[in-house]
Parts: C-alpha cells; sequence; structure tokens
C-alpha cells in the first residue's frame, strides 16, 4: 500500500469484529514498530501481546472501571469544555465508550513498553525520567509505526493511555520487571468501523515560519 | 513509495546536502504530521519551520555547544557504557558530531512543539503535565509520520531533542508562548547520507506472549 494512502487513511479504531488475528501480521506490525528510532540507538522497547482470554477480561473490566470514573470526572469538572463542540467530539466519545464496553473481547491487546533499564542516563534509575521527551520518544514514534502497519494490513488499531489508571494491576498481570513502564495499550483487530481518509487542521492553521504566529505559506516556483 | 519499503529504509538522516528544499515538500511533511492521533482529537501540534540563515547560525551554536558539554557529561561518567560497544554506536556518535558542527548549515530546521493550552485536564496548567505519557503521546507520533514522510519524498531527517539544553534561548529567538513546549527539533534535507535498510534487535527479543518473558512467536498455521 502506498505510504501516503496509508497515512492519510489510518485512524482510531474502536470496534472490530471477532475474526483472530493471525501470528503472521502481529509479528509484521511488530517488526515495523522497531524500524523507529530510539535514544542512543538502544532500542528500549518490549511489546506484550494479549491473546489470553482470562487476561482480556481482567484488563476489560478494570478498563471499564477506568473509563466510567475518568467519564464522571469529566462531566462533573467539565474538562473537555474546550473541545466538546468541535465535529468529531461526540463520533469519538461514542467510540470509545463501545471501545471500553467491549475490550474484554477485542482479539489482541497490544501493551507497548519503555524499558528504564535501557535509557541510560535519561532514566534516574529510582523509576523516574531525568528526560521524559527524550524517553517517550524512545517508544511512541514505534507506537506510530506499529499502528500505521496495522493499517497498511487492513488491521484496525487506537492508541490508549487509560491503562495507567490502573497499571499496579497490570503489572502484576503482565509481569512486568520493575524497570518497565507500560507507556500504550493498543486494541487490534480486524475494524468493523471503516478506515479514514481523516479531517484535521490545515497545516496553515499549525505551521510557522521561523517564529510562532508568522504563518507558513508556499511560496509561488518552491 | 510503499508503506513498509519506507518504514524499513526510514533512518537518522545527519548529513545534508546544501541543495534548497522545496516549501510544497515541507508542507506535505506537515500534512502527514497531522494526520497522527491526539488526545482528545485536541490536535495539540504546532511546527515553526526554520529557515531563516541568522535563526539557524544561532541554534547551529547554540545545539554545538550542548553538544560539547554532553560529550563531556557522556565520557565522565561512562553514562553510554551499556551501548558503546554495539554495532551501531560509533557511526552514530561520528554521525551525531557531524550534525552538531554543521547543524547552522543544515537547509530547515523543524521545531514540533505540544501546545499545554490544548492538552485540557491533561496539562496540570501551571508548566507541568498531569499525564506525560497521554500528552508525548500527542506530538510523537506526529514526529515519526513527519520523519516517515520525508523519507517517502527522499529527504532526509532526524530526532534530536538536545535543544532541551538551550530551552530558554531557544523559545526566545522562536516567540514561543508560554504555554508552548519544543520537544523535537528536526533537521531537514536532502541527504548525503544514505537511507536504510536499518538494523534492529530481533522481534523474538523484544515481543512478550501474554506475559513479559514469556516468548512471543508465530504459531504454525496462523
Amino acid at each position: 500500500m502506498d505510504f501516503f494512502d496509508v497515512v492519510t487513511t489510518q485512524r482510531a479504531i474502536r470496534r472490530f469484529r471477532p475474526d483472530p488475528v493471525p501470528d503472521v501480521l502481529v509479528r509484521r506490525l511488530l517488526a515495523a514498530a522497531t524500524r523507529a528510532p530510539s535514544a542512543r540507538g538502544a532500542e528500549p522497547w518490549g511489546f506484550v501481546v494479549v491473546r489470553d482470554a482470562a487476561l482480556r477480561a481482567e484488563i476489560g473490566r478494570l478498563y471499564l472501571q477506568a473509563w466510567e470514573a475518568a467519564g464522571t470526572f469529566t462531566r462533573e469538572a467539565d474538562a473537555d469544555r474546550d473541545v466538546k463542540e468541535s465535529p468529531h467530539y461526540a463520533r469519538m466519545m461514542r467510540g470509545a465508550d463501545d471501545l471500553a464496553r467491549s475490550l474484554a473481547t477485542v482479539p489482541v491487546l497490544i501493551v507497548c513498553c519503555l524499558d528504564h533499564a535501557r535509557l541510560g542516563p535519561i532514566a534516574d534509575g529510582i523509576g523516574g525520567l531525568r528526560a521524559p521527551g527524550a524517553a517517550y520518544a524512545s517508544i511512541l514514534p514505534a507506537v506510530q509505526n506499529l499502528l500505521l502497519a496495522a493499517r497498511a494490513l487492513g488491521l484496525g488499531s487506537t492508541l490508549t493511555t487509560l491503562h495507567r489508571v490502573f497499571e499496579s494491576n497490570l503489572r502484576v498481570g503482565l509481569g512486568l520487571p520493575a524497570s518497565v513502564e507500560p507507556v500504550v495499550l493498543v486494541p487490534l483487530g480486524f475494524p468493523l468501523d471503516r478506515f479514514g481518509p481523516t479531517r484535521r487542521r490545515a497545516v496553515e492553521e499549525v505551521a510557522h515560519l521561523d517564529r510562532w504566529g508568522s504563518p507558513f505559506v508556499v511560496r509561488a516556483g518552491t
């Protein structure tokens, strides 16, 4: 599939068909993930592919609790007041709600982890990060490769971080070593939702030339 | 270009030809960047395209200072002892040294920013982040799209975070609002170095099935 077709049609897929996802496809996603850059070339990533039904059921149960608590907080604090009138918001929230209610039955969950033991001076050795930007820049590009590769293979996925609410339980369930931080949870399966094209803010709105606020516009002949 | 060809040949390019980079190509990279996911669909990114020669010269000067200070620290603390015997390390460090010495003449620098004012409850409103993973997951996937799109268009780029050392100066130079965090600096130009294929740790070494330490292996017939 053409690169730009993949990039412009990749979007969050939150509803999945029950069909199993072949190991060979999972392996291709993970291989794509590992092509990403990382600080010091240390490749401080690890991926836990969760297929076990009991484990998915337990993660799904905790995820739904976390989702409901987050929803209560968001409503009470009106925390999404800046985005809730945007055209995508209602659709996104319905999808996220459906995902939370069905996570246990999504065929595969991939927990994308950052191993602090491979971060050298970027980690502080006691669970914290001296340079969080550089640390997360050594796992999140790999996650994006994974999401794009899923799209290229006709698989749906989405990037979630709500598992951080029940991180201690997740650590026990997956047997994560103390140095390993579960950064992103990616549900994966054949999509019920359709892929994009996606809609985004225009480049002109987010790009600046030399100075914030100075518009980047394509000059004639360049 | 085929998606998997892009992913498997994208690599850090740290030496550039002096040829100018057309605005239309820069615009295509930025359009690809904006297709990435973001928390709450808020698209909290901004990109400063630095073309001005005086600004690049100043950033280059500060970057080289930061690079030399980092080198002294790394040598004295032996901070890269865990990776310095790896096959790529010496080549990577020569490339990074060449980049630091020539940054002022790289045709374009793209400063990829995260606007905390668009993070809602993820930011704490006083410059910090309540959920750093979710925050950086709203800019670093966009950066990876940008690096991949550069590769697809025959442009070289690399992900750097060393500018954080002189962040206050950079903020002034680019006129960044207080809420805007410059997360990644991407040098961009036509490559002198060659693209990949890249070499990475094997999938078998980084993938686990259901539990950390339990090997993920492709089962026959799946």
